[in-house]
């Protein structure tokens, strides 16, 4: 029996797929990096099914990649030569959802909006919100340690993961953390699960915390005639203790992309704006101090609305920007991350990088956490960025680095940071992780050559 | 040369303490756990002393405590016979302190409240407030994953701390985490370390979340004729989003204890206290919120106060618990956390205890997180707490976990949890710890029985 045959056996019907244009579309995730030819692809069902494959994979040395949505943008997803593809997507279910207890227990499979909108039936909301999040899953984002916008507020994945089940390489069942809001028993497995990427198990359930869902938010949105106003007035914000639920800029390159498709009127002088919101009880007040900051820091014009459709348009603008980009060309997508005082810095590093190689680079900022996604733009149809990207891209790495940051707040490393690891990691850190590697997946067959 | 000669050696004048009776002092935290007796004390000065004695301690293959300020209650710092005690306290220094990127770089002797008290200078707060934070260390909080009154509202240790510096068993320094408020390069390194007890390596450097500085808090305080009243209104309150920034349960017996003390007029029929604040910029509307909360539940009396003085006296309330129990006896204190909603189950579990085993138990808990302090009373001057008070912890325990908490919210296990270690860790999970401790410590010189 064909190794493959012996995986089909141990799976109920219709679980495994074999047809190479079918596991071509499961061996991609949302950049550009082309993958190899898969053995297959699973479609778990259940825990049992993820068991029978990791086990399978363990007897036969075959090398596995656990996918959710493939919503990354670091060729986390991607599945090279052999593998095989193991799809968490189906295992869709919400479990538990306790309200009293503000905690809910989804497997993998849930999109990340949908557990947000069935803790909303109880009064409570799933913070998390990564750009995708009306698409990507529950499991990608605890792979991922993913961000979003709320998280200046509402911390990223990590913090609100509590507990996991996970299935270890050799197909046991590990289970960490717990159900309560506090716990100290025991090394902090829950954590290390959390952004390591699928390569130290897969995640087949996760207890998560719930939150209150705040007031209704007041929003304002503010262009300055320079980013390095704008990176003021973030600063100034964040110090003044105003709490916001959500900070994001955006470019002037970001600004005429989506001006281009959707014509938002933008002015001439506009060289940032920042979209902001409060949550809190009297977010109103909120939202007037942060826009009396702005205008202490040379805003040209500053709007405050409570209006549920004006913030709903506001926050389409930014929720917008990544697609404005993509009508532009193929899109590398960035995610460093500084310490908030250099944000500026950051920025005009970009700006230099840009157009020191002739490279369109459109940055937007979860500003409030030093988060920027500079999105560097080259020709369509292309399956590798041009020589000058990526020279543009070390320079931004470089300077990120320089300036206390790092490779990726949020994205993961994937494949497409490992070029750069070797700058922010050193030795010491790379041999013990490649260690904890080794504890839980002594084989490597865990989505090999990602993240670490 | 013995052994111990060559570690003096290797150390700057006086950094080793070898007199038994001074030893003995470094050998304790603040349990009743007994100490062996230990080789020697190292008072390390610098990392290069850290860095000595662990190259020193690796080749002769003997075993380290670390330790703080000896606050611990789980008798993680309990030294045992021929180890050598490993003290940071005099590695006090605040590294820097960024108020515009809101964190500080501080080392492991730094005590928790000064360095609260060093960010204020800059309008900024560092969040983590163990009980004992004007006399615990950083780097025994760090070790912990000490909670606190304000981690209802700001989290435990764990979600300040963003990067590490720590001295591995073999003397290699390894640098974890970041500077900035995110970042996913990489398995999170520092979460593994925070909360593991000294058992994978020393930390010798932390950089560490600040805060803006809230509002000046609101207060109150509430008396209720039931427990169970009390536990209910918690759960309103939560679930409310009201956000305290603090939250306090203190049982009858804790509320006697303080009374026969300081004679605070306990009234006959007061079976709880309930005392919460509110640090919003609209914290007196929402303690106002929260006393008609605990009205509706069934509060006997209520008082609201914003007044700094009245605060400070409602707040040193709770703060004298831990003493006003000491007067009684001497102490085991325990920290299981269940969640939220079971809380009266759990607080109506132990007084059952009590009665079923004749023990005084005093109750304090950090309700808002469901973290309960059970604090077991027996006669001073015995070494070793009688047999009734350890059945009734087991009970206690066992009842925990039934109820989906955990053994312990924010102490750590210690020596003291470890007989219950296995109820609550499955053989998956401490296998895989023990996995991740050979990877850190191979020779199992670091702080060896504890933890895990």
């Amino acid at each position: 029996m064909r190794p493959i045959d012996a995986l089909v056996s141990s799976l109920p019907d219709g679980r495994v797929v074999t047809d190479p244009d079918v596991i071509d579309s499961y061996a991609r995730d949302r950049t550009f990096v082309a993958p190899g030819k898969p053995l297959a692809a699973v479609l778990a069902g259940s825990r049992d099914d993820v068991v029978a494959t990791l086990r399978w994979a363990s007897e036969h040395r075959v090398p596995v990649v656990p996918r959710g949505a493939g919503t990354g943008l670091a060729g986390g997803a991607t599945a090279g030569d052999g593998a095989v593809i193991l799809s968490l997507a189906r295992m869709d279910q919400i479990r538990e959802l306790a309200p009293a207890d503000e905690i809910a227990v989804a497997e993998p499979g849930v999109i990340t909006a949908d557990l947000d909108r069935a803790a909303r039936q109880h009064g409570l909301m799933y913070a998390p919100d990564p750009s995708s999040y009306e698409i990507s899953t529950i499991g990608g984002n605890l792979a991922t340690n993913a961000g979003g916008l709320r998280c200046v507020k509402y911390g990223v994945t990590r913090d609100s993961a509590l507990g996991l089940e996970v299935v270890l390489a050799d197909g046991r069942i590990l289970n960490t953390g717990r159900r309560t809001m506090k716990g100290v028993t025991g090394y902090d497995l829950t954590g290390l699960f959390v952004g390591s990427e699928g390569t130290l198990g897969v995640i087949t359930a996760a207890t998560v915390r719930l939150r209150p869902v705040p007031a209704a938010p007041a929003t304002f949105a503010a262009e300055f005639g320079s980013l390095r106003d704008a990176g003021a007035a973030v600063s100034a914000i964040m110090a003044a203790g105003c709490q916001p639920s959500l900070m994001e800029l955006l470019d002037r390159a970001t600004l005429e992309a989506i001006d281009d498709w959707r014509n938002i009127g933008l002015e001439a002088g506009t060289m940032a704006m920042l979209i902001g919101q409060s949550d809190a009880s009297d977010g109103q007040a909120a939202a007037a101090r942060m826009e009396r900051l702005c205008l202490d820091n040379g805003a040209t014009f500053v709007a405050v609305s409570s209006s549920p459709q004006e913030t709903e348009e506001l926050i389409g603008l930014r929720r917008m920007a990544y697609q404005a980009k993509e009508r532009l060309g193929a899109c590398l997508v960035e995610d460093v991350c500084v310490p908030r005082s250099v944000l500026p810095d950051m920025i005009g590093a970009i700006e230099a990088a840009a157009a020191r190689h002739g490279v369109r680079i459109c940055t937007v900022a979860h500003a409030g956490d030093g988060n920027l996604h500079p999105v560097f733009v080259f020709e369509h149809g292309t399956s590798e960025p041009p020589p000058e990207v990526w020279a543009a891209a070390d320079e931004v790495f470089t300077r990120a680095l320089e300036l206390g940051g790092t490779l990726t707040g949020e994205h993961g490393v994937g494949v497409l940071k490992r070029r750069w690891l070797a700058l922010e990691t050193g030795p010491v850190a790379r041999e013990v992780q490649h260690g904890i590697k080794a504890v839980f997946d002594p084989l490597n067959i865990l989505n090999p050559g990602k993240a670490i």
